[in-house]
């Protein structure tokens, strides 16, 4: 049970950890804290938390457990504002959708990387943002990657460990680069791609047009694309190493393709979309169940 | 009324006409025609088609409208197959993603473009296939693009009109060439983004940890990567000037953005995004009316 839960950032990712933390019973009280009055009064109003502080190092007082869900831009800036102003036993932990520059950021604040703090990424969310679009079941079955360092207190883990599985969230660990590299492919490219293609179309002097005739594929292909520029932004600094790798990876597989689409040839075409077609197909089966 | 329609290729497309046809009750009969004798008798036994018969010279047989809905690169040999086997009044269309490739089938075929064939294409699908995949509705509210020559007969391309009209699909015509352009652009080439993204995930050694934490946003920008290779295979090759040229530059706007990530670039990032945020939702605020 978790006694004074802090919540810095209180959006999709923060409001849903309140939520589905309170539908489990797995929490007493609940602070938020951010920037911003009036979305600490909208979260009020929803019920997502109990009372608002808004300056974070009051907000950490007397809390058992902090989670931190801002833009990774923003995560330097909190761990300075509540150093100094932890009790001994408070855990933190994060929700950071790269946790490189987060390890980092605590190493610049606090001199080192604190035994409780433990670097944390919840693979879940929706291309909406803000408390408005936080739901209780958001973690469902879901993975929760945490990325302990050697000096992370196993005691911390296995408490952040806990709050995950009481919201229903499947909890794996592994290394902050090899964590990384993984969300570089399956998560930060992809919304690259979407927001790139996206955006050479809005530019395009026809784009109404273009929009227009664009089919249901077009729909779901892009709807991440929608999602917080900030945020993207953020997490593209943070993982500009891999993420730049990656891009430029498939910017050549891209020149590529369009070679062998202009040379014509069909089996070299046939055999790149079955390979995807069978490996989507595989996917899809083993996470439908 | 249709006293007897023939569809050449049984399968998503053809077969969805041929139920929002009947549905609508806009059609007397319907004569199924395919390659594969399986496939005629599923598409029987579901109701799909009244009768079939394998060879496309005597499937069109006293047929007043014929539509074709195989892969672009079999077109050339339904042409030939169904050559001076049409009564002089029957009209034929289809369903080709690409328009200039069909135009240029019949061309080599006819030695002229027939004026009783009016190019078309529904601006729908899903990434299933086949004839089981099929359903009445799936044209509702969807646009049908018709691509009609100088020489097309207007008598049959109000037919053709009045046929996609009856399963509630919204009909528009623009020319053949301004057609396969944004189809490039909306359909063709983040069709490619989806297929070689997967491929290039399952070419990697650790694909089957990657695949295992994709998220929800991954399942959405993927699908279309499970339609039919050999559909698009054909698309390609059909398309391969406007789809290679959208490619290449898609490519080097990749190569861009991985240079604008490394550097740290964050004010042009978040210009990236945020017009691309704003062009989708605009499109989605004017496609869910």
């Amino acid at each position: 049970m978790i006694t004074r839960l802090t919540v810095i950032g209180v959006g999709l990712i923060g409001g849903s950890l309140a939520q589905a933390l309170r539908a489990a019973g797995a929490v007493e009280q609940v602070v938020g804290c951010s920037r911003s009055r009036a979305n600490l009064e909208r979260a009020l109003k929803l019920g997502v938390i109990d009372r608002f502080v808004q300056d974070p190092a009051q907000a950490v007082q007397d809390a058992d457990l902090v989670f931190i869900a801002v833009p990774l831009g923003a995560m330097r800036d909190i761990f300075a504002a509540v150093k100094g102003r932890l009790r001994d036993d408070t855990v933190i932990t994060d929700g950071g959708s790269v946790k490189g520059s987060v390890v980092a950021d605590a190493q610049a604040i606090f001199g080192h990387v604190p035994a409780r703090l433990v670097p944390g990424h919840p693979i879940a969310g929706t291309e909406h943002s803000g408390v408005e679009a936080s739901f209780p079941t958001l973690y469902r079955n879901r993975r929760v990657i945490l990325t302990p360092l050697s000096v992370t207190d196993p005691e911390a883990l296995d408490r952040v460990t806990r709050m995950w599985r009481s919201c229903s969230a499947q909890v794996t660990t592994m290394d902050v680069a090899h964590h990384d590299q993984i969300l570089a492919v399956t998560s930060h490219l992809p919304h690259m791609l979407a927001f790139g293609l996206v955006d050479a179309l809005a530019r395009l002097r026809e784009n109404d047009e273009i929009f227009r005739y664009a089919a249901g594929g077009f729909r779901d292909f892009t709807r991440i694309a929608s999602s917080d520029p900030i945020m993207w932004r953020d997490i593209c600094i943070a993982n500009r190493e891999q993420l730049g790798e990656m891009l430029r990876r498939f910017g050549d597989e891209m020149l590529d393709l369009a070679t062998t689409i202009r040379r014509g040839d069909s089996d070299h075409l046939l055999e790149i979309f079955r390979r995807a077609k069978d490996a989507r197909d595989r996917y899809i089966d083993s996470t439908d169940s």
